[in-house]
């Protein structure tokens, strides 16, 4: 079962990378792209920075003190997508493993000193996952023997204690060797990680111990805070911990925390973590579109806990959530060429970023780099679209789910089916039955889609030349299910109503007051202005159905809107409120956020003043 | 001439110490508290930190690389008031200093060994000030000896060569050192530093080289950026050398670059710098309430540059900007007691902060706290409002110009007078002339008092026992004069409009779309509300005449407002837009923003949704 997450119990159960297969089409053309270029271009940035050198014993040693971790995620995303240069590079890393498991270039000599920012359980985290996701997609070899040989050191050395690790994913790692290998010491070695967070288990920092969720329990907590990536890896890994220890209360402590988060804390595009300083959620309804940290891997976060949850519950919302951080996170978060990437995600950007020719040091966002002094980006986008089938669709008792749209193909069990549709630019999802088998079929409706319809359409019999018409009935967001049995050829058609549609947010979001947004299908829509069209600094939009264009391949929108000018003036507070009507008309495209940064240094907005 | 800043030329001539005097009032009850509580205070957290052990030679060292540094504010605001701990404190620090006029706890061993974060110059420029401070307001002593040594090595150690500091501020110690000792060598050493910053000078660090203003030449820049304190204090010491050489280019530079700042990146308190990440500016018409950063230490610095830039040119609005930055954010940062502090000054707090017994470790905005890690605030409060009076008042070729409107005494040449005043509360300015004397009496009518009147007033004459009554006479925004000669109990009244007004932002402020504040004179006000007050989450004003009252000799206004429900919701973004005017009347009271924070942990916005 070739799965990043695979629970031995849940209402749902994921179908793998053996199960589900991607064709050519929105997802299968990125996942194709990373296999053929994003990989090779983090190994090679990887050598070039020297962090792979670091394995061999070169020195000085560089990198930043986590740096083994993007080796390991680019070896998970090796794994996942068959690569070649698995072998090898897991070979490498071996040599540096210490007699009793330890493996750390940054601190051998001087192990756990610094359980707040020394990361190195986090790097084991990495290193276990990349030995999971090989053991499933291959079974044993060098990369297995090397996490599971770090994993046995970890609880030799922390099974009692109280110790644990500043940025939280060893939790998670262990918990899926555990279900992999079926070695128990693993799951309670997760748990005790789990149970001392926040007695608390670190030194308090300037930050504050909210910064690395070590401010409370994780059973008392009320929302996610502190710094996203961490907040959202640990409760990934609580979950994992709730479900095979069958903990209800953990479980429900975490489904409470991601809804208020959901509610209070995420901005338009799925992304998550509002701060630049820590990295943090910042406050509830603190979403400022400019400084909108939303980090990639904040993002891929996410994503990796929407996806237990959804397991664990069978919870619609879960994937509704998935399906917008995908579109307009993940897909953002990589350029069209595959090897340049974002870091921080704002939804406004009023300065055109100065293009580099080598690594972005500041990872600010505007600015598409192939490469960053903390290059968890990349590898986790390497590694999230090298396994991107699993979160296709899952298994119920009596069939499947089909959560996320794209041309692909599906087995489980007795049921094939080949889904075919153009989505996201367009609403028609085919679902084809190609052998004859039993069971449901179930499609998820997403929360937008208010008047979606379902068609059942029969094969052809050559018994009945002149089958019955389809029967087309509406849906509702949620799930929509068709019985068995299947005949070959039989065929679903979900039609997902793709017109634009204005939004807005919440009047407690204080930095989008006035504004709304563009959404169409999933994608959330963005204005761009490259060069020399026009600015977006001070432009008012009219509330009107945007018009829809196709341009090579892709859905772009025209509203009416109103440019102001922007006089240099002296203060900038006045006794009179300036006239919002007062512009030259114009008409403001949109294009899909996921596109935009992708034609040069560009400003950008999501919100538009209305 | 008890000055802090004293240029050999210019169009005004700055009062002193020895020449203004303030009376109990707005101002000299906060300069009587900084006097009898605030030094102390800072002296005795310096103690218990064990940054003045430093200079013992205690180990291990303490506090910060720049920690060396508060002890020279400490020791400035000492001087200026004539506080007998100086000399004991000053000793110790002369016994740190080495043979060769090196100085810091820190670095001694490993000298000048990382310019970019190391603050060696950064300190030496904070004792060279305190030593300029105590050579004005007693002559020379230990600390005056200890600072023009270290100034000496400074010369030699870097005449030559191409090294400066990651912090500004020895450029403007330096040329007042020169002022008052007329020794050359320091003008060139300062001239020095300011035309090798930007060459560059300095490593690039990921946040750039625009954090240190080492980006490009001080002539070539357009606007402050990077970090406010480092930007602000880099173009105080650039107007001094460009006023001590005659180099009007330089001046106009500054000049130009000190208009865009105001006009794009200061927010309506007089704060600076918007962001927590790197304690930057950000880009133009970034200048959101809620995470305004607006260091006290930046406030001071914009102080420090408008200051030097009226007494350049005498153009009022560095007085208006000064005006609005000293009570909005000067009389903000220190609360009523004297004994806690405000670091960052958001113009929003959503969630009230929880109280801390010490250290604020975090120093973010919303609570008034004794200490923190970096104590650069506290220590630059005491030293400002230690020279306060320096500010108040200046002197043209003919006679004075009155900036700052307070209970006080002021002489100069052949005119002493004293002002009597409710301001900010009332807006009525008496200037009662104390002796016979001649000069042309000049007051500054703020930009915001666009219908102000003025009345000279002469005394009554034995010889005309029933007068002509006073004359009274519209004045606009800048300065009205009135020239003598004048006769002992003259009087000049002038009378400001203190109605309450609103102010909206311009609309290239996005975070401040549909929001309006409530001005009243000098004073910017805000909502406040703590423990059952109403919530500020989603209320909504109504744009009519503030109600004044006044409560504890304090003016609140009321503005009827409505509170709006805050739901537990799901997803905060909707297909229809909420409605402003649900929610239940109320009134809401505004408080003078530099008051929050005084009745306990709050919520506060300024500007308020309309």
């Amino acid at each position: 079962m070739a799965n990043p997450v695979l629970p031995s119990s849940g209402v749902l159960s994921p179908l793998g990378l053996d199960a589900v297969r991607l064709s050519p089409g929105f997802w299968g053309d990125r996942m194709a792209l990373n296999h053929e270029v994003t990989i090779a271009h983090c190994q090679e940035w990887e050598e070039r920075e020297g962090w792979i050198g670091n394995f061999r014993g070169e020195r000085p040693r560089r990198g930043r003190e986590f740096s083994d971790s993007e080796i390991y995620k680019l070896l998970e995303a090796m794994a996942w997508a068959g690569h070649p240069g698995l072998t090898p590079l897991a070979e490498t890393v071996a040599k540096a493993q210490e007699g009793d498991g330890y493996l750390n270039t940054r601190w051998s000599g001087s192990r756990y000193t610094d359980f707040e920012w020394g990361h190195e359980l986090y790097c084991y985290g990495h290193l276990i996952q990349a030995g999971v996701a090989r053991l499933r997609m291959h079974g044993e070899d060098v990369l297995t023997q090397v996490a599971v040989k770090a994993a046995d050191h970890v609880c030799r050395r922390f099974m009692e204690g109280t110790e644990t690790c500043g940025h939280p994913v060893v939790e998670m790692a262990l918990v899926e060797l555990y279900r992999v290998t079926g070695t128990e010491r693993y799951l309670e070695m997760a748990r005790r990680f789990v149970e001392r967070r926040g007695l608390p288990a670190l030194a308090d920092i300037p930050f504050g111990r909210a910064y690395y969720q070590d401010d409370l329990p994780v059973r008392q907590a009320q929302v996610f805070r502190g710094h996203a990536v961490r907040a959202l890896y640990l409760a990934s890994g609580v979950v994992d911990v709730a479900v095979e220890t069958g903990d209800e209360e953990l479980l429900k402590a975490v489904e409470s925390q991601w809804e208020r988060t959901v509610a209070r804390r995420t901005h338009l595009t799925g992304g998550m973590g509002s701060r630049h300083a820590d990295e943090s959620y910042g406050e509830d309804y603190e979403l400022p579109p400019d400084r909108a940290y939303n980090e990639t891997c904040a993002s891929i976060a996410s994503i990796m806990l929407a996806h237990r949850l959804l397991l664990a519950t069978g919870d619609v919302r879960y994937a509704d959530l998935t399906e917008r951080t995908l579109y307009n996170m993940l897909a953002t978060g990589v350029a069209l060429d595959g090897r340049s990437f974002f870091y921080a995600n704002p939804l406004q950007v009023r300065v055109p970023a100065v293009p580099l020719d080598g690594v972005n040091h500041a990872a600010e966002g505007g600015l598409r780099s192939p490469w960053f002094d903390v290059s968890c980006c990349p590898n986790n986008i390497a590694r999230t679209l090298a396994s991107l089938p699993a979160y296709v669709a899952a298994a119920t008792g009596d069939g499947i789910l089909i959560h996320h749209f794209t041309p692909s193909q599906l087995r489980h069990q007795g049921l094939a089916v080949r889904v075919e549709t153009g989505y996201p630019w367009t609403g028609s999802v085919s679902v084809r039955v190609l052998a004859d088998g039993e069971g449901r079929i179930g499609l998820r409706v997403p929360a937008w889609a208010t008047d979606a319809t379902l068609a059942h359409v029969p094969v052809s019999s050559p018994d009945a030349p002149l089958p019955d018409g389809p029967v087309i009935r509406p849906v509702s967001p949620g799930y929509a299910h068709v019985d068995g049995p299947w005949r070959a050829g039989d065929e679903i058609r979900l039609e997902l109503p793709m017109r634009p549609r204005w939004t807005f947010p919440d009047r407690r979001i204080d930095a989008l007051r006035s504004t709304a947004a563009v959404e169409r299908g999933p994608l959330v829509y963005c204005a761009e202005s490259v060069a020399e069209e026009p600015p977006l600094g001070a432009v008012t939009a009219r509330v009107e159905p945007p018009v829809e264009r196709e341009v090579d391949g892709v859905v772009v929108l025209e509203v009416p809107a109103s440019i102001g000018a922007e006089p240099d003036g002296g203060w900038p507070y006045a006794s009179v409120e300036a006239d919002r009507e007062d512009g030259t008309d114009a008409t403001l495209r949109l294009v899909p956020y996921h596109r935009w940064g992708n034609r040069g240094p560009a400003t950008m907005r999501v919100w538009i003043p209305i």
